[in-house]
């Protein structure tokens, strides 16, 4: 097998993209033959005039298409409430679409298969009206994707004329919707209720963003596909989990929105305890997405919920030497309301009590304005007992870097050069000889709407995984609210609050600090 | 801690040296305080007019001496029977001294510090006249330091004139001596006996070269300085070990003496059990020298003898479509003699009859004339089992390759970028992130010369290490001798006989030949 080191990138990227779309060939859907079949595709964007849609979902849409990875009969329906034509839904959308030379072709080609549809979100009629454009601009027989990128006001009102008024016939129909999946308990079982009337489980994409990123997908494939993590994945080897999330800038003016939520909502209740799930679970019986759910729910079965004790909470403070952003506090942000307790920052201790992993614990960190850009997972193992290298051993600690730079490493002590048994910490660097490294990889977005158009909902979040995040997640906020305990000041681009250090140093996380990872050099 | 990514080589080559120089410094040898100590030291090269000598010893010391590494009052002997003087000594070697530009200097100062003595190697007052010549060369007072450079035709009579006359007085005595150590257990023991009537175990160095590279100085460290391969070190996870030598050249025109021992005296009685042990022993007590020994001993005491039914035996023949040497077999070399059923290539399957290694085949595979050259370990993993992949997953190995491009690695699954689990073979390479990446390691000569300054037997051969080496592949030896057994035939520049590769699938070895690791491009 030839390696990406003798290759070009374009080599390789085109390489990657005849695997993906080999991959889709074989990906079969419900009522289908395979993926390839005649039936042709729409997918409707709701909120089509919104930020979401231009900056994020035309694009990816775009890029999938211009990529021959969606079937090549689809068409595309912008919906929203401002009038616009295509040509300006395409005005709009412009800064966002990278096109590139060669490409303008294609990219004609791509608007011309782009319709708008203009209505309200609360008029049956005008649903009535979308959906005789679709048929009208389609065959009457075609498998429709709405995309719902709504703020959660309208959601109900647009999921029920939905239903009424635009279920594709012989056809399927899949609805993907974003967060926020509700507020906490309540909230999000009345939302899947309401989901649950109108929707079988099998049409409802609820998207967790980090579900779609490589490194996250690898996880199964490094646990269950190599004998040598398997005896070692357990509290007999593993002392701790620690698994991150790292923003290096504030709110930006935007406060106001995220103020409504926290951080708690935003990152940890979803992004962290999904990446959670999946170092944690048992092997599923297969890789179907509900064999896999299935063994996410059960480790979220296994935890108990969170509670003020567990959590160091912080807000970040301008630092009076920062530039620019850097000198405005949380509180600065005029959007922000004055006085505010929401937690910019939260590490949470939490544990799963089952067989594996009891009294290991799983350590959720996420916050705005710090010293870095990262998001990672990293297992440490526990200290070699009976050491006979006079306490040189550092602890190993496998690495999974989500972003930047997607990789897996793996901290491990090897003999430095010396006469006598002296060691020093290396890395087992799992992306280096990656076969792909040249080329882009698709990003979140664009996998996960194609394992839309696959019926693939193994990324995806389940109704009964999302009551159990926030069965876990839940008193915790309600504390928060009801108490408003005083967030830890911390400094605009620092580590965060020193507390959070000293609660991982009481659960089982040793910093060494000695030695850090450096991206190779990267010569092709 | 920086990277020699951004590093130049030869800033590289310097922290490794100053690294050395420190572990040196530490190292503490009987009766002295440390290394650096007052007492001068005495090196004696026995057999300097030889080929080992100067092909491989001189220039040994001499990058010892270039590179400070030795210490600074130490001064050099050669003793042979040739009448020569040092600058005759100094014009054989030089072809291999590799001297630099800017070393002059420092070359000149060596050669300065020789000396050399004529005599016969049956003539104690030839001995009486070495050591008056190191009495008056050096002080009174010097650690003498032996190297035995010699054909076991004289090895009796000069340790015992060694011991008689050239003993250091107030100061060590250390005798470094090469193999051949016996042809057999009784030859063995009989050079084993004689040696131990003259010297204390403490004072003999026998060398075995592969005990100074540093992948299997490295093995120590990498299995008991990481928590992480510990629990899958056994019976349970590991499906075979499989150590490998291979060379791609014949006997060169000097298959007369190789004749006389076979490849399994050659290589496998010794450098492959070696390394055998450092992968199967147990946890010792701690680094020092007999600690580890004992545990080397523990692992031969649990082997059985081989038998010619545990092993594959070849012997190559001319490659018609070759070029050069190719063309000829081990049979056409003029210095063998004919008929010769003395094996080139052999493969054996060894067991430890331990609670660690029940039923795991250790197969100890080395040749001549083969397509590569290479030396390596090969953990070879068992089956990932209850396999969710649908078939997908091979097994994970770890590597360890001696020689060529020193390196640890391990195969591993990774997700490929489809959208299905779709799996692919890549390794996590543990020497690409050395440090020490850009420097020459000092080869394993100079290791070994080292430690005998150091007085640390770590990486020597104990006599009941080698009497227990003798004891298990003597009775296959005597078996070959005696029955003559017709090696198989295999081409020059072959993969060996392909007998052997149905003996490693018969012993738990899968090959998959799918991935084949490539050194990565280096770029500094």
């Amino acid at each position: 097998m030839s390696r990406s080191l003798v290759k070009s990138d374009s080599a390789a990227a085109e390489e990657m993209l005849s695997i993906l779309r080999q991959s889709l060939k074989s990906c079969k859907t419900p009522g289908e033959t395979n993926f390839e079949a005649k039936v042709p595709h729409i997918f409707v964007i709701f909120g089509a005039s919104g930020d979401l849609a231009k900056k994020k979902i035309y694009p990816t849409v775009w890029w999938l298409y211009r990529d021959r990875l969606v079937p090549e009969n689809t068409i595309f329906f912008g919906y929203a409430r401002s009038d616009l034509r295509v040509e300006q839904v395409r005005a709009k959308c412009e800064p966002f679409m990278k096109v590139k030379e060669g490409e303008k072709e294609r990219y004609e080609q791509f608007w011309k298969l782009n319709h708008y549809v203009k209505g309200s979100y609360d008029t049956r009629r005008d649903f009535e009206l979308l959906n005789q454009a679709m048929t009208k601009a389609g065959t009457v027989r075609a498998n429709r994707i709405f995309y719902l990128a709504l703020p959660p006001s309208v959601f109900e009102v647009v999921t029920e004329n939905l239903k009424s008024c635009c279920m594709a016939t012989d056809s399927w129909t899949r609805v993907i919707i974003e967060k926020p999946f509700g507020k906490d308990s309540d909230s999000s079982a009345k939302l899947s209720n309401h989901l649950a009337g109108l929707f079988k489980e099998e049409e409802i994409y609820r998207i967790d963003h980090y579900l779609g990123k490589e490194m996250v997908q690898n996880l199964m494939s490094l646990r269950f596909g190599n004998r040598i993590f398997g005896p070692t994945w357990n509290r007999d080897n593993i002392s701790s989990v620690f698994i991150s999330f790292k923003e290096p800038f504030g709110t930006q003016g935007r406060g106001g929105y995220f103020d409504d939520f926290g951080i708690i909502r935003d990152v940890m209740q979803n992004h962290l305890l999904q990446i959670l799930c999946l170092v944690a679970m048992e092997k599923p019986c297969s890789t179907a997405a509900d064999d896999i759910r299935d063994e996410k729910v059960k480790v979220l079965k296994s935890m108990e919920a969170v509670g003020l004790e567990d959590v160091v909470l912080g807000q970040y403070v301008g630092d009076p030497d920062g530039e620019g952003e850097a000198k405005e506090g949380y509180l600065d942000d005029p959007t922000v309301p004055e006085g505010s307790t929401t937690p910019t920052y939260a590490l949470a201790v939490t544990r799963i009590n089952n067989e594996r992993w009891d009294g290991v614990p799983f350590i959720l960190r996420c916050g705005k304005a710090l010293n870095e850009r990262k998001a990672e997972v990293r297992i440490q193992y526990r200290d070699v007992p009976g050491d006979i290298f006079h306490g040189q051993t550092k602890r190993n600690e496998l690495v999974i870097r989500v972003q930047p730079g997607e990789a897996i490493y793996c901290k491990v002590m090897t003999k430095t050069p010396g006469m006598s048994f002296g060691l020093e910490e290396t890395e087992l660097d799992l992306t280096y000889g990656s076969r792909y490294r040249g080329a882009k990889l698709p990003d979140a977005y664009e996998r996960l709407i194609l394992d839309v158009f696959c019926g693939s909902q193994m990324h995806f979040v389940r109704s009964d995984e999302l009551a159990e995040a926030w069965r876990i997640f839940t008193p915790l906020l309600h504390q928060i609210e009801e108490q408003k305990p005083k967030p830890i000041p911390y400094i605009y681009g620092s580590r965060g609050p020193e507390e959070a250090d000293k609660m991982l140093a009481e659960n089982n996380f040793v910093y060494s600090g000695s030695y850090k990872w450096t991206k190779p050099a990267h010569h092709l």
